[in-house]
């Protein structure tokens, strides 16, 4: 193996010249062995790094801080970065201490020695003639600015992505919903028999959901584009030129092509990562959205013969490693847990954000570990549950028919007609005897047939607003 | 109104003379008014306290370091606080700073102005001749000792009382399974179709549940009797005598009738507040239990029609305002909204208890207030489950039983017989059809008729161990 | 005791007379004891309801559904609990089953008797001629539209409150980031020295903090107005007028002063509780936020001889009953606890709303139990943080000016002038050594005194942006 | 690419002939990409799992249901599975749905192979003469035993990794106890000046910290040994040799080295998995702890200039990428993430576990996922804690003394001597003016010189006990 010698204020240490990455990289290495996942595991965060990267070496050549061609080679770098290459070279664990260095320090060391690569120079020969991780690659680019800034640049583009997955499944939803609009089901509260309802409106109210968190997503953009760079160490700008901020924006905004813009207090942005918990929270309230939806699915596809066998899955896999023939909502399930997932991912960011301690948080790699993953698992979620359960999912009209004219939910009709107490009576006598509720009613003569009739249609009881 | 003039090194307050509590307490009534939940709110901490402070009063005369007579009006005033008098004086907030001051100070007061009235003194009249509450009541009693110990001898209290209802609720759900023990019923795994069991089965289950909830509490009840008297501060034992510790510890066991002990390193015990996360895990998990439990009940009470409708809750209230006859299984509901109060109450203990700082945990109020209200409410949600639900819960055998005879998970029992991939045929065909397993399997020639009916019979199906 | 007899379809009741409440209360009672929290507890919610139940008595009137005269006998009933009357008439616990049944009909009933005697009847003298708690009082008004409309409206009206106690937070911190401006003092992140700062960044940062939070919870508004009046039952708007939704949100507006909207979709609005999943998401981020303030003021305030010292909090209560003149920052502390009851509250919040099920949530007062707690603790909390820590928080400027100049990060001043490397250099010889940076670094001959002076003086560390 | 083809109930696939893992695996690929995380990224689950096939395959020909030939190479395949080899074919994703039968599966399938070709055959010759991953590979080992017994065992097996680890920690942290119990230090409360203590103090009450979570680690342990292996699908034990359970037990009892016992309720092991959240809050109470000791070791550290620096952590890599010489707390930190990702998998844990329904808990592989991170993450960060914080610590006992010596929290020492009321004065009057405790004391004539002297040494405020 040829090995390079590398060195930094702690010391030198010989690595493995094939690598890109350096001497903090490695230490980053043996630091942090906690998860096994890494860096490059999560390669829109490497991109937005690189993006960040690159901006800020064409803002430094901008502001006439950094050498015009040294800045070229780091944008040139950078785009084989964003493009993809170099995904393994990615190596410091999500998990970390040192509040991200090590994660600004990987992607600087790697961009260097690519760089230097190209400028027909060996890895490891940095230096004020050719470049230096920290004088040039780094240069204005505090962790406590670069970190966070490109959490919120990749969680601003996975928000997208969710997103875009989401609104297929509100597409997915709602054609379930309009091509279900006549089969009349009935509706239960509490699991106990209400009034009828049809398979279109659940479907429908299901759509509802993923637009309710569609918008809020949205919102949740939003700080992601309060951006640090310019902040440098805790905020006070130090050894930063005063048109940085805005120059690194404006070129990070043409690079990613996201309108990004610098935080209008510095100090409170690279101590307070509550902007993180908000988003989190989105995710949570979407998690829980999903999670009704994959567990309504389950219940009314519950069966074969002695549940409700409203609608009917796709079967995907045998279920059962003994039992012949059974077939399990595994899709549906599988959501569930990406959910609970999420739930869990939110706790982990919640005490990693209280943990913030005067100009800096800490725990941030904490908060981007989870955050990711919340974000991810969604989307995986999101097209699974769509592609896998909603897409070949089939009603059972006879069974959602059957369910209402047996029910005794339907006697609420009545109350307009005839009040609260008769009502009760005939539906407790119903309940008792077994005997269907119009016929108690005409027995006892509140109503003639025809009265009857016209309010127990099961129609006559949908919102003609809904099923249209 | 009356008032009196009492002072700390604060300074002087004017107050109500009517009132047994002082200064220090009228401070904190100011200083935190948060949940409008008070000390004397939890009689039982109450109780816990007074209990430790008459330890520590006859430990304090037997060692020769308080005055006979003084010890033995604040054991009298103690009693009377432990016989549940002056429950109105016990009026800090719960949720406070101080990490318990405010509380050990009010019992240090309505404790000194009892004791002084029944020496003929008044209110207020505090010196060394007569009761000091600081110099006296309070004697070696160091916040930081007796209010966590005042935390575990209620915790250990309330776990006792917890442990009592939940023993009435393992026998409520045994004698249900031995009384149902021969009701066959469809077995569902993943809301699908299994193989048979039977009612009495799943409420034998039930009970085992509880049974290993028990088990564990017990196991919680025991770092509850390590307690902190005698560490006085943060651990060291400042100004204590050497025999306090066994001295108050050998009061208090004779007190309560619970043999306490005196923590193995008292720095330890006085900072590290990390077995309430254990006690509040073990909480949580019979919180766990008691849903499943109430969501079981749940579904297989939902219908009346368009349900499983298995077992039959007793009806409790009107379940609609505006759907006449309509029923809820409202106990059942109640039961997971006080688990799901545990699950916050968890959350709340683990950020208060992982905020530990050096000697002391300032947070501890939180962990106090959180644990005791998941005590408290798991006590009444067993009860109000067992004496609501499911003393009056009624089989539907019918039911049951129609379910298994309609279902196609049956056909598990000819896996021996004719092997995986025949039965999966015969799951599939009668799926796909209608029609019933036991025909498939003879018109295909695989078994005889006797071979088939033998095979299954549901009662067949059930481990004879089970259904004794 | 003076008593009268009322029933409901589950039976006859003989209930207190003196009670405004009727029978369906007195079931709810019995089974529900969870908390010993009532409705009445949360005065904000009863005044929600009962606007509610005023709005919807109106729009039936109005649309010529209900007697105008039984209309205006329940409006001026509905005004008297407005203000305030018969608070302690609303006694179910809040943690309840049922969905709220029992909420809303205790409302209906105290409105139904106050009304009843209003017109010169006896409580309980319900009938079609005089007013029936459900045929009347409820008209068109489900439990599954009243009770999460209230819990909407009782959350928006809060919101408020909790905006205006955050202003006033915001505008003190701002007051002293301002007064503080010229205080310089070390920053330090990750707990290490760092490099300068001053007093007023800190604070204006932290006034930040709230701006950012009073931004989001004016987001978290926005899905608090759309509310579920004319839904009934499931959302299919059975039994109801069509006009009436609009009807009932125009006369809710005109009383409450806000703009409410029916929800777009009803089916989703009456079963979907994830909008409160995401208020506690941002009621979450701002308890982050708060708790950071609070533990950083906790830190700067440490001491007093062996801590920070930078600050000093006002002496609010004697900190220890053994450790004389101790002062303990005990409201920072119970700022700390208030915001870890919002972290449990909204486990709980995620639990319930996770929960629902089909067309209904069950879990929902367990929803607004939490809710309602999180909103009240942080405006208690806020409030004492600014009355009791801010307001007469002091600073201590030499302190702050001394831990600066014996740092040694401000080396960091050194890199644009002489590079990275040599920087790290000085900075580690000053550690081992306890010699000056500048010192160093002018030995070293990397600059003059002059160049050095200028670098190194703290003033010019300070971004000019954030010390105007 | 070679192919073979295999078939299940769904259909025929055509899969990759160089794979061990067959149909069902390959459809869990295509219905589970979830996390990227794979059953063969938790080698000591797979070989947990291993072990229980081959106790099943002895068990079964000891019980005369599977021919002996075939368990033999059962055996022998499963023995180089529990080797290590083979690790890359278990690929399913952990988040998965369908109760661990996508596990299970890839488990069977892959034996089967590995023994065909250990047999002489080819991979995919399934048949009743040869093997077949179903009727022999799995035989008697319903998912819904082999899945949470494996889960079980591993658990187990990992337990005792963390027992090792943390016992080493545990060591270590009162080897520094013991050097340092002459270093005299301030104890501090609520982050305020208290009483003395000592250096070694603090350490010794760190691995008393430990000692308690070992303890609590064994009761942990316990429930993992109560396994399903028997219970069949439901736990009624359908399909199932009444002697099968004891003889399985036996035979992983002698591969394990652990004694394992089937659980006493089938049906309730199949369906409760509430012992995993006590495991759980053991694993939670245990990152509480951890997490104290890196934040009171960061806090101590804290500097180097202005902060505490009573300690100094080992410096492990630059801690900035723009501030030179500044190091960081970085495996403190870590440390503190480590324990964050605990209590987020807490929360997965109970969500997962409290959605159990019926006769199973679908949702178990998040709690497996969830589980396992935990232990895993604990384990690797008490080791990183240990080796690369704890060594390599050092004290700076002047630092140390010099706070104690400038406290005024030593007047505490004079309470006995002179009572609460002057000592507080004295305490005031001292912090007021600078003066010292001791000198107060004397010019006011309370006690003499030696007296004061004697009482106000710091080593006669620590409890001999304690400092032994």
């Amino acid at each position: 193996m040829a090995t390079r010698k590398e060195h930094d204020f702690i010391g030198e240490l010989e690595i493995d010249d094939s690598k890109y990455y350096g001497v903090q990289s490695f230490r980053a290495l043996e630091n942090f062995k906690m998860t096994g996942r890494t860096f490059g595991d999560y390669p829109f965060f490497v991109k937005a790094f690189a993006q960040i990267k690159k901006a800020a070496a064409m803002a430094n050549a901008e502001l006439g801080v950094l050498d015009k061609t040294k800045a070229d080679y780091l944008c040139k770098a950078a785009d084989r970065i964003i493009a993809g290459e170099f995904s393994d070279q990615f190596v410091v664990d999500m998990v970390q201490g040192g509040a991200g260095t090590s994660t600004n320090m990987n992607m600087n060391e790697v961009l260097t020695n690519v760089a230097l690569e190209m400028m027909g120079k060996k890895k490891g020969e940095y230096g004020p003639d050719t470049l230096h991780p920290n004088d040039h690659t780094n240069l204005a680019q505090s962790t406590n600015d670069t970190y966070p800034s490109s959490i919120k640049v990749a969680t601003y583009a996975k928000l997208c992505d969710l997103q875009a997955e989401l609104e297929k499944l509100e597409a997915e939803l709602n054609k379930k919903g309009q091509e279900w609009k006549d089969i009349i089901k009935m509706g239960r509260t509490e699991l106990e028999d209400a009034v009828p309802t049809t398979l279109g409106n659940t479907f429908k109210a299901f759509g509802h959901y993923i637009k309710n968190s569609l918008k809020q997503l949205e919102l949740a953009k939003e700080p992601m584009t309060h951006l640090n760079m310019g902040a440098t160490a805790i905020g006070t700008g130090i050894n930063c030129h005063p048109d940085y901020k805005d120059c690194v924006e404006k070129h990070l905004s043409a690079i990613t092509g996201i309108k990004f813009i610098p935080s209008t207090n510095f100090i409170a942005a690279t101590q307070d990562t509550a902007d993180f918990v908000f988003v989190s929270g989105v995710l949570k309230s979407l998690a829980v959205r999903l999670s009704k939806i994959a567990n309504d699915i389950r219940l009314m596809n519950s069966g074969p013969r002695t549940g409700l066998s409203e609608v009917e899955l796709p079967k995907m896999q045998p279920g059962s490693s003994i039992m012949p023939g059974k077939v399990n909502p595994v899709i549906c399930e599988v959501t569930g847990v990406a959910c609970y997932e999420v739930f869990g991912n939110d706790t982990t960011i919640t005490h990693c954000s209280e943990r913030a301690e005067f100009e800096l948080n800490a725990f941030e790699p904490g908060i981007a570990y989870a955050l990711f993953n919340s974000i991810v698992i969604l989307e995986n979620a999101a097209r699974t549950l769509r592609e896998r359960a909603i897409v070949g999912l089939k009603a059972n009209p006879e069974a959602c028919l059957n369910h209402v004219l047996n029910s005794v939910g339907i006697v609420t009709a009545l109350n307009p007609a005839i009040g609260y107490e008769k009502s009760a009576s005939i539906a407790k006598e119903a309940l008792e005897t077994g005997k269907r509720v119009g016929d108690i009613c005409f027995e006892r003569g509140y109503l003639s047939r025809e009265e009857i009739d016209k309010l127990l249609d099961p129609k006559n009881m949908l919102d003609p607003r809904m099923t249209k």
